[in-house]
């Protein structure tokens, strides 16, 4: 029954996100025998003005 | 104290949300021993395509 | 599909948080039109050295 | 850079933990072009008085 | 390696972001030990129609 | 009125919970104009089997 909640940057594809919900949930299935349906997953997007790692914010850093 | 996060498909209406407000936070007054004023809820709304059960994103589900 | 966290101080009986789950399932059933099955609550229960509001842990608060 | 947070019912293996932090790695990796070093994954562990679905803890499931 | 992850109401600039990112950053790293490098923030935004506090929208509130 | 979630390592003391406390709501207050009375920061603890960065849990890395 586990809910997965992603927090990432946005801009990836809804192909992207279709292929990391297989993948998430399959990797649930098979190594937490967890049952397939009661997989939730949700991507929540932030634009790179709203994440910051080591107190910069991503919009600022000159490499990412 | 509670601190509600709802995680929902976008799409319901202002007055939707006002009545699960009251609603939940009735419930939590009432059942939990909760300070009314010390409760707060947020909804975060994701769009189909970032939401998934048993794998497949809402998006491509074809009867939800 | 609604998600429902809700993060509140340890304490509460498992009869509490049954109510609470049903409650909160029959407010998005009956004012959100979600599907009752599809519908997950999960509660996240701190202690309350490990909760503030006002910049104040609850556990250094004279009255709550 | 994502931040992937997991509810799941309590009593998984460290070692079941260990594959999926792998597995799901992977696939931001290789589905997102996420950096490898920059994802994050926190598993929260709830006991099943304090999981619902359906508006029915898990503990009273008679089946899961 | 905190994650925090902030709920608020939309409406800051990057600005008012940039300068939370470095003050919270900075309180981890000096009073818990946190690696700077391995801290990340991520702002959650909503909007006052979904937000509650006390069981009413902010967007119903008089004052807020 | 700002929530803060704040996952990381369980292992902190009470006086360095109350610090953070102290100065996350700081600065909310006064780089975002929060209400301080309305912000609320919980702190959830995880142990390092269940947390990993870069693929590995913190309970395998050699060095943190």
């Amino acid at each position: 029954m586990p809910l997965v909640q992603i927090t990432m940057l946005s801009g990836r594809t809804t192909e992207q996100k279709r292929k990391l919900a297989q993948r998430i949930t399959d990797a649930l299935v098979e190594e937490a025998n967890a049952r397939r349906e009661a997989i939730v997953i949700a991507f929540h997007e932030v634009a790179k003005e709203s994440y910051a790692s080591g107190g910069v914010l991503l919009a600022d850093q000159t490499q990412r």
